[in-house]
C-alpha cells in the first residue's frame, strides 16, 4: 500500500480516548480454535464491560488455563490457555464470575483441524496471480451494497473513493473467467471489515480482524469462495496488514492499553523511508519515525513489540488459514513493521502451515534493499527475517526500462540483465512476486503509452522470467489510467455490475483490440500453465546484443527461448551465439502462431518478444 | 583502467609467435629473494636459449631445489625451491649444466627481510590519497626523457598520447608540496616498464614486472622515493595489473607456453560486463568472454588459472613490497580477473604483510555489485575474495547526484543517504576508497560546471564521509576537462617541467581562484589529518530534510557536524532534530573561518557545506 492514494481520504479522528459503550461480554477472540496445532499455546482476548473485575473458570480435559492477565483497561482480560495433545474437539464454557452478579459464559469450541486436500498449499512460481480489489471487480449480491449500522453507507460508483458494491459473490461468479484466462491464484486486497467513515473500500484500515466486511459477504461465504477456487484449481492469497489498524476498531476505540499502538506527543507520520531500517549509520530518531510513525491518521501504528499485540495478530492470521484453507499471504507495507516480531511471526505461521506462501510488499530502491528484508541472511542483516519472497518492484522497473528506456550500459533493455544478475543477493529469487502494476500504481497499458507491441512484450517478459508473475485486474482488457489522486487506476471491471453497458467478461463485450490483448494473454498464460520449463525451469540469460535480449527457460523436457527486440526496427538475429542452450536445434515452435520456424536466423519485429519452444534436433 | 582511452592507442601486434632472439641466460626472476618469508616456497622462472636442455644444480644450506619443470617452450625452466627457516642470508650459484657445454651460472641471493619501521604499513581511513600519473606530474630528470633501445622514443608534450617526461625524481621534488596540502598517501599509476611502441605513458601494458620504467627512473630510485615518502609521513600505493600483460613483454614475445595467456581463434575483446561474473543466470559464453577476452589488442589476457602465471604474479607483488616497503596495492580492473586466483593471491600477500592495504578497481553499477567483489562474504558469493576494499564509484556517483541532480525520493541529495544506507552490504565500508575523479574520468571541477560552491561542497563531502578519500592530481588547482578521447584529463601539472610558463606548485604561480581552491582543500585536508573523528569516528546520518543533508562523525573526543545545503538558495536550519548527536552543544567552531557560531539555528548558504566542530556544553 502506498501513501499517495490515502492523502485524499482526509483525517477525521486522531484521539484515542474510549468512545464506545461496551456490552457486558462483547467478544472473545479467536472465537474458536483447533486441536492438533503445533503451538499448544493460545491467548484469548476478552472484551466486556469491567470484565477484569471477574474471575475466570475453565474446565476441559486437555486444556489448562495457565494465566489470566489484567491490563490497563478493565474492559479486557487476556487468558493464556495450554492445549495439550490429549485435548479432543468439543465445546466448553468459559465462565466469568463475580460474587453477587450473574455469571457470564462464553462457550468455547475446539474444532478438529481439516485434513482436506489443497489447503494452505502455497503459491509458487508455478502460479500466475490475479490481483483485484473486491469492491471494484464485480457486484454479485446487491443486497449487501448498503449495510445498516456501518459508518459508510450505500454505493456511489461515480466517486472513486466511495464504495462501488463489488463483493465476494461477484468474484465467485467469475472464477471460470479467471481460470479460462490462465490465472491460477487470486489475490484480493483486504476483504475483512473496514468500518471507516470514508474510503473504506480500500481495505487497509482494518476494524475487525475476524470478520469479512459485510459489504463483501460473510466469513462462511469467504470459506465457500476458497473452496470454490480450490475445486477449480485456483489458489487464494490473503492480504494481511500487520503494521496498522483502522482507528474505528474496537481495539482503538476502547484500547486494552495505551501501548497497543505507538503513541506520539502529537500526530506523527512515518517518514516512509525503508532505508533507515537497513542503514548502519541511521539515527535512532529517523528509525523511530519510520517504524513507529503512523501510516495515516486513520491507521494507528500497532506496537508490534507488545506481546499481546503479537499474539493477537499471529493467532488471527493462523485462524484464517485453518478456517478457510488460504494458500498464501501477501504482507502489506513490510518494511514498516517491527523486524524481530515479523521474523518470529513468519516462523510461527510456517510451523503451522509449512507449504503456505508468504511475500512481503517492499516498494524499495534496489535489489539489495529488497534482499535486506528477505530471509536466509544472504545479505548481512544479523537477523533472519524468514520472509521467503517480496513484491519485486525492481524487476518491474527493469521491465519498464526495457520497454520505454533509452539503451545504455545498464539502461534500456540492459537493465533487465543487470537486475537479474543481482539475483545472487537472494536465497531464492523464484519466490519473489513479479508484476507490472497493482492497485497503487499506474496501469501497465498506460505506462507503455497504449502501445500494443510493448504491451505484448511486457506480458511476455512477465510470464517467462523467474518468479511468481502477478497481474492486476483489467490489464487483460487494456484498462488504463495513471496513478494520480483521482483514483482511476481502481475503476470497476466493466460487466461486473448488473446493468453495465459493456460486459468485458465475454468476447462479445470486448472490442477487437481488447480481444487481441485478452487472447494474447490467455494464450501466454495457458502455455505457461502447461509448460513446467517456464514455471520451475532454470533461467539462462545472455547479455543483450544490439538491443536484443535473449534468455532461456529450460528443464529436462523442454527449452523455451525468449527473444525481445527492444528497438524500434525489425532485426535479424544470428542465433549461433546461443549454441550453449540451442544445442543443435534448427527449428522451434512459435507459441503464439503455433507454427514451426527455422531459428538459424530469426527475424524479430520491432519491440516484439518471441517465445519459441525449441524442437530438439533429430 | 577504462576502455575508452585505449581506443586511441590502436593495435599493432596481435600474433604471439616468438619474435626475439634469446640470450643463453636472459633472466632469472625473482632476481633475488629473502629469508624469513611466511611462505617457504619460491618458484624461479629461468629464461635462456634452449635452457630446458640443461640440468640444474643448486647447493645451499636451508634451501632445497624440489622440482625443475620443463614447459612447452624449451627456452624456459621453472625451478621450485623450498627455503627452510634454517636458511641464512647469502648468495649461492645456480648452475645450468649440459655435457659438452660451458656451465651457465646465476648467483642467487637471499637477503634478510627488512624490519625497518613504516614499511607495508597500510593505507587506511586515516589517510588522504593523491593519485597522479608519473608521466604527467613533474619532470625531475630530463636525462631519462629519451631512452635508447626503447620502442617509444623522446617526449612530445603537445600530444596527449605520447610521453611527456614526468618521472619519479619529479615527484620526489614535490613531496613537501603534497605534505603541505595535507595528503598522506601517494598512488601513482603503474611505474614499471611499459616498453610499448605507442601510448606507453599510461602504464597498464606492463612489459617488465621487475623493472621501473627507465623513463621514470630505476628500481633503486623507486626504493629511495618510498623511503623519502616514509620519512615525510607519506605512504605509498602501488598500482598492480593482474589481468593483462603488455604484448611486448618477453613473456609474450617468447611465451613459456601457449596457455600463459587466454588464446582465442580470432582476436576477442572482453565484453567488459562485470555483471556476468556475479549473475547466477549467466551463460558460460558471456562469462568466458568477460574473464578471458582481451582488454585491448596491446594487452594480452593473462591466464590466471595457470599455476606458473599465479606464482609469477604473486611473487612479483610480494617482491616489490619487501624490496621497497610499499604500503598498499590498488588492483586494476579487479572484476576481470580469475576469482579463485585473486582470493588466493590476497591471502598469500596478506600472510606476508598483514597490515598492507588492498583495494580493487570496480567501476560497477551499484553497491551490491561492489560488495560482490569484496571479502568477508557479506553478500552471497560462495567464495571469500579476501579483498578488503574497492574504489567506491557508487559513492562518487552519489556525491555528483547530490551536487548536480534534481531532488527526489532517492535522487539529488537523497542519493547519498540511500547509498550510505546500503553500507550493510559491506564487511567494512571504511576500507573503500572514495573519490570524485581519476585518470579515466572527467575532472571534478568540470563535472560541477566550474561552480566554486559545488567544488567546495564536493571536497567537503569527500573528506568527511566514511572511507579513504582519494583525489586526482591537479584538482587542487582547478584543472579541468572531460573524459573524451582527447586525453585532456591527463594534462601536465603546470610547473612540473623546467621552463613551464606557470608554476602552480607555489602560491605565486596560482591565480586568485586557484589559491582559493588550494587553500580550501589544504585547510580541509589538514583539519582531517588532525581530527581522528573524521578518520576513524563513527558516522551518523539523517534523512535529508528540505534538501539539507546532515551527518556527524564522532568519537570519544570530538563530534563534527557536517551540513550540506543542496539547494540553490540559502536556508536556515533548525538543529533541534539532531539532538541525538548535538547533545546540549549550543556552539561550534566553523573549521574554515575558525569562528565560534551559535548552532541553534544555522544559516547555510546555497550549495554550501558547513563543517562544524561541536563545542561541548559546559
Amino acid at each position: 500500500m502506498r501513501k499517495f492514494l490515502l492523502i485524499a481520504i482526509g483525517c477525521i479522528v486522531c484521539g484515542l480516548e474510549t468512545k464506545a459503550q461496551v456490552p457486558a461480554l462483547e467478544r472473545v477472540e479467536p472465537m474458536f480454535w483447533w486441536t492438533g496445532m503445533s503451538n499448544p499455546k493460545l491467548q484469548l482476548i476478552v472484551h466486556g464491560r469491567n470484565i477484569a473485575a471477574k474471575s475466570v473458570q475453565l474446565v476441559y480435559p486437555g486444556v489448562k488455563l495457565t494465566a489470566v492477565h489484567k491490563v490497563e483497561n478493565p474492559n479486557y482480560l487476556f487468558l493464556d490457555l495450554q492445549i495439550f495433545s490429549s485435548a479432543r474437539p468439543g465445546t466448553f464454557p468459559i465462565k466469568f464470575i463475580q460474587p453477587g452478579e450473574k455469571d457470564l459464559v462464553y462457550n468455547y469450541s475446539l474444532k478438529e483441524r481439516s485434513h482436506a486436500a489443497n489447503r494452505a498449499q502455497g503459491v509458487t512460481s508455478k502460479d500466475f496471480i490475479y490481483l483485484l480489489m473486491p469492491d471494484r471487480f464485480s457486484n454479485g449480491d446487491p443486497s449487501n451494497d448498503d449495510v445498516a449500522g456501518m459508518r459508510e453507507r450505500g454505493i456511489h460508483r461515480d466517486s472513486m473513493f466511495s464504495r462501488h458494491g463489488g463483493d465476494i459473490k461477484g468474484l465467485m461468479n467469475h472464477l471460470s473467467y479467471l481460470k479460462d484466462l490462465g490465472v491460477t491464484a487470486v489475490w484480493m486486497t483486504p476483504e475483512i471489515e473496514n468500518d471507516e467513515p470514508a474510503a473504506s473500500y480500500h481495505g487497509y484500515a482494518v476494524t475487525d480482524y475476524y470478520k469479512i466486511d459485510p459489504r463483501y459477504g460473510t466469513n462462511e461465504l469467504y470459506k465457500q469462495y476458497v473452496e470454490a477456487c480450490h475445486r477449480l484449481g485456483l489458489k487464494v492469497i490473503k492480504d494481511l496488514v500487520h503494521n496498522h489498524i483502522g482507528t474505528e476498531s474496537y481495539l482503538i476505540r476502547d484500547m486494552p492499553m495505551k501501548s497497543w499502538v505507538h503513541q506520539w506527543p502529537k500526530y506523527t507520520n512515518s517518514n516512509f523511508r525503508d532505508m533507515v531500517v537497513m542503514d548502519p549509520h541511521a539515527s535512532a530518531k529517523d528509525r523511530k519515525i519510520m517504524l513507529d510513525g503512523w501510516f495515516d491518521k486513520r491507521m494507528a501504528d500497532l506496537n508490534e513489540n507488545n506481546p499481546y499485540v503479537q499474539n493477537y495478530l499471529t493467532q488471527n492470521h493462523i485462524w484464517w488459514v485453518e478456517y478457510a484453507g488460504i494458500d498464501g499471504f501477501r504482507l502489506d507495507t513490510y518494511p514498516y513493521n517491527d523486524p524481530d516480531y515479523m521474523a518470529k511471526w513468519a516462523q510461527d505461521v510456517q510451523r503451522e502451515f509449512p507449504k503456505l506462501s508468504i511475500y512481503g510488499e517492499t516498494l524499495v530502491w534496489s535489489a539489495a534493499n529488497q534482499a535486506f528484508f528477505l530471509g536466509g541472511n544472504v545479505v548481512n542483516r544479523g537477523l533472519d527475517t524468514h520472509l521467503p519472497g517480496v513484491t519485486d518492484a525492481v524487476v518491474k522497473d527493469a521491465i519498464y526500462e526495457a520497454l520505454n528506456g533509452k539503451e545504455g550500459w545498464t539502461d534500456g533493455v540492459n537493465r533487465i540483465y543487470a537486475v537479474l544478475a543481482q539475483d545472487f543477493l537472494y536465497k531464492d529469487p523464484t519466490k519473489n512476486v513479479i508484476f507490472l502494476d497493482n492497485h497503487d500504481m499506474s496501469r501497465f497499458y498506460s505506462m507503455v503509452n497504449e502501445d500494443m507491441a510493448k504491451y505484448k512484450s511486457g506480458l511476455a517478459l512477465l510470464l517467462t522470467l523467474r518468479g511468481i508473475p502477478q497481474m492486476y485486474y483489467g490489464d487483460e482488457i487494456l484498462m488504463k489510467n495513471f496513478s494520480n489522486p483521482d483514483g482511476l487506476v481502481r475503476e470497476d471491471f466493466p460487466g461486473g455490475w448488473p446493468g453495465d453497458k459493456d460486459n468485458k467478461f465475454t468476447a462479445d463485450g470486448r472490442s477487437k483490440k481488447e480481444n487481441e490483448a485478452f487472447n494474447y494473454l490467455r494464450t501466454l498464460a495457458n502455455y505457461r500453465k502447461n509448460t513446467p520449463a517456464l514455471q520451475t525451469g532454470k533461467l539462462m540469460q545472455f547479455i543483450p546484443r544490439d538491443g536484443v535480449y535473449v534468455y532461456f527457460r529450460y528443464d529436462q523436457q523442454k527449452t523455451v527461448m525468449v527473444v525481445y527486440n527492444s528497438r524500434d526496427k525489425e532485426q535479424t538475429l544470428a542465433t549461433d551465439y546461443y549454441a550453449e542452450r540451442i544445442n543443435n536445434s534448427n527449428q522451434a515452435k512459435d507459441i503464439f502462431s503455433t507454427q514451426t520456424i527455422d531459428i538459424k536466423k530469426l527475424l524479430v519485429p520491432a519491440k516484439t518478444t518471441l517465445i519459441l519452444e525449441l524442437i530438439p534436433a533429430k
